[in-house]
């Protein structure tokens, strides 16, 4: 399980037919665009100088033009396709008509239609343009189409707020502080920046997806604790891993009992992470585990809570067609992105699983050929005292997270300033308050949101007051 | 001349020998040791983990230790060798007793030592190595060299104070903008950073090279002025090159009348940038022109303004030898240092030579192979607008000018906020502040060096409140 790595995202395939987001179509009023782009914005050599076209999208309906500076909503693009994102993000849409915003959408480069020299297959396997992949130059990226676009759209006195959810959101928040000169501020949605290194204890995740099954059920947590040494007792036996392939109805045959653990710990993440109002996954996953028939084993409750999420199907799909050489993500991580998630023994409800750098490092050699730069993140853009650090520098973040979200363990949860906030709710999950808004929303939710709206609210105008202020004393000089 | 750009270092060779800092011996107490450094910090194409040897110079003789958090001063290379600044830089030696802090010094990239792979000829002139040599590397190279120290020196807590001067100073301001976990604060000596994209008119240079001398002397600044339009005359005569020679007593015939103008330009730029108590260059020039016996014609007071500063010698060299090919500058500048210096017609004292970026980029594609890219100091570093976008963001940078200094047409002369602040001084020149203090240094110097002192002192007792404060809430927290 090297690769453990739940997938950072506010979209991951498999919550996406809950929350409806794929069936939605594309809104109207967007208008796609490429931009091109320099492949590598740091160096001088010639290949540096190569271009590849980068999508951006733009929603212009609400917004107010560049004589009144009307503001500039960024929507800075994560690790996926932004097909998903211009339906699947309410933020933007939401409240460009009181800001009469523009509303833009940038795609990361290496997902979607940004892709370097065709397909993404062909990219991955090239170390020398797969190279190029790295949130150091995606920013810079989203710097030049920001540039690009005041320019074209002769409104240079607009302020821009970036947006970004989970790895998204640790751009958006780093964004502000590489290039305050083009963002104004940043709303960082989900963003679990201090998730590097040693700064945030690597049982992070593990112990929030922990502490949400036993809020929600002692007994759903206590049957979880307890069932991964029971599979691994039944795998040890003769034609153990047919007894465990027919209790989960496994579509094949499983392989090892690795691929059945694996499958539950990413049910149990995935509901975790997405533990959305109305449905509450973990409650749905508990659900089934407290309510199956007492005198069931183990293993059978531990099956009536994975049906408790995912339904009933005819059979369960549980092969690991996840193979990192070819997952873009999994290159991130096993380059820049390094995020230590592992666990200690009885330190959450799953079984050991220390995260061992020597290791990862290895494994991330053998599958790419370079090795992770661990340390670079927090070199690039800090993380350890984040406080004593920008409390006197920054300002303008908005770190918002919920609670119930595993990654808010990594996540900025204290106020650093007056203008750098953290805005959480206790009930909160993954990236919630970028989502959609819904008629459902409980009221903490919809507070959480309101918030937000009016620390940027604030930001906008101090803006547009030192603008003017700013003008003024120009044309007292003159 | 489309390289006539003024070397942007505190120690120009020329001037050196009245300086007196080639003479002086490297100080004792120093240490060298060497960094293995990344050599390209934002790709992970294979090429970027190689490596190459990175000289940094400890003085530890004043360091108040790890115990007591003692500050570390971060001296930041500029374009040359380390060797010059270990002697020619005061700043740190005479203020580190004070302090209590470590010295240290760092090679930029691709000068003195640190140079990639062998030679420097032989650097230059692959542009696959080459094209990893810019400002941006360069900081982060500081970056991790001063992470590195804190690790092994274990003093986490130590603030550091980076310190540069000229291009360095942008280095140095640069550094604190973008690596704020790193450096507490920055002292940013004559450093140009408004001098990119159209920010700063671009006869700011050589305008004030032109106050300079219209100060010193009304008839000085005539004689210069009405100088060019001579030299052409006799130029254009049959023979004129040869009269020339004769009147300049140039070691070799001039090939061309602009060999003897660029020589002169330099002549003036340097006097004006390098301006220093207690020879004052431009009194020196001007002395020369002035005390040209009456009658004389105008091209021999020029000449004797030339004698003026640089003495009687049995001839003047006016070869042009500067290869813009081989010089590591001119690859900075037609890369990523675009300065763009030019001069409209009668707005200086000097012949018409607008800046004219098209032919600029063409000379450097010419010579380099890649075109330069003229606006990403201002995407990446910002600029525009400088107090707008910063007032709010950022804190802890002195910019320090001396307003005689042609390179502070480019400068931050305005306080952008309370911690971000302007100190300049009538009468200073480039760099002066950091340049070793003497006895016969007027009263103006002084009062700016005491000046930055305290409030540095301020950033550093702030920090190690906010230290303490931040160390008991962790405590209570506990």
């Amino acid at each position: 399980m090297a690769y453990n790595i739940p997938k950072l995202s506010p979209h991951p395939k498999t919550f996406l037919r809950d929350t409806g987001i794929r069936s939605t179509p594309t809104p109207k009023d967007f208008e796609t665009f490429f931009y091109t782009q320099t492949l590598d914005h740091f160096n001088y050599r010639p290949e540096s100088y190569t271009t590849f076209k980068q999508r951006y999208v733009i929603n212009w309906k609400y917004w107010g033009g560049a004589n009144a500076s009307a503001p500039i909503f960024a929507y800075l693009g994560e690790e996926g396709s932004l097909d998903y994102d211009l339906a699947g993000i309410g933020f933007l849409r939401e409240n460009a008509p009181r800001f009469k915003a523009l509303q833009v959408f940038i795609e990361h480069r290496f997902y979607g239609q940004s892709v370097p020299f065709g397909s993404i297959e062909e990219a991955m396997k090239n170390h020398n343009i797969r190279g190029y992949f790295s949130s150091v130059q995606a920013i810079t990226d989203y710097a030049e189409v920001l540039m690009y676009l005041k320019k074209t759209l002769s409104t240079p006195n607009s302020p821009i707020i970036v947006i970004g959810g989970s790895y998204g959101g640790m751009l958006a928040s780093w964004f502000r502080l590489k290039y305050p000169h083009i963002a104004l501020g940043a709303l960082a949605s989900s963003a679990p920046i201090l998730y590097f290194d040693d700064i945030t204890p690597q049982n992070g995740y593990y112990s929030v997806v922990t502490k949400d099954f036993k809020e929600v059920s002692e007994n759903c947590y206590n049957t979880i604790k307890m069932s991964w040494s029971e599979i691994d007792k039944i795998a040890s036996k003769p034609n153990g891993l047919s007894i465990l392939s027919k209790k989960f109805k496994t579509c094949e045959l499983l392989n090892k009992s690795s691929d059945l653990k694996d499958y539950l710990d990413s049910i149990y993440c995935g509901a975790a992470q997405y533990d959305h109002p109305p449905r509450y996954p973990v409650t749905q996953v508990c659900g089934g585990i407290d309510g199956a028939s007492e005198g069931t084993d183990i293993l059978d409750r531990i099956f009536a809570g994975m049906i408790g999420l995912v339904g009933n199907q005819s059979c369960y799909d549980m092969s690991q067609d996840y193979d990192p050489s070819e997952s873009e993500w999994g290159w991130q991580t096993c380059s820049e992105m390094v995020i230590p998630i592992g666990r200690g023994s009885n330190d959450t409800m799953f079984p050991s699983e220390p995260f061992d750098l020597k290791q990862y490092s290895e494994d991330c050699k053998n599958i790419f050929g370079v090795s992770p730069r661990p340390h670079w993140v927090t070199t690039y853009y800090g993380g350890y005292h984040i406080k004593l650090g920008l409390h006197r520098f920054a300002s303008n973040i908005i770190f918002s997270n919920g609670l119930r979200d595993p990654y808010s363990s990594g996540g900025v949860l204290e106020d650093i300033s007056d203008t750098v906030l953290a805005v959480h709710t206790l009930n909160g999950s993954h990236c919630l308050d970028i989502l959609p808004a819904k008629e459902s929303d409980p009221q903490w939710l919809v507070m959480q949101r309101k918030k937000e709206v009016e620390i940027i609210e604030g930001w906008i105008k101090q803006y547009y007051a030192d603008l003017l202020a700013f003008k003024k004393s120009i044309e007292e000089h003159v």
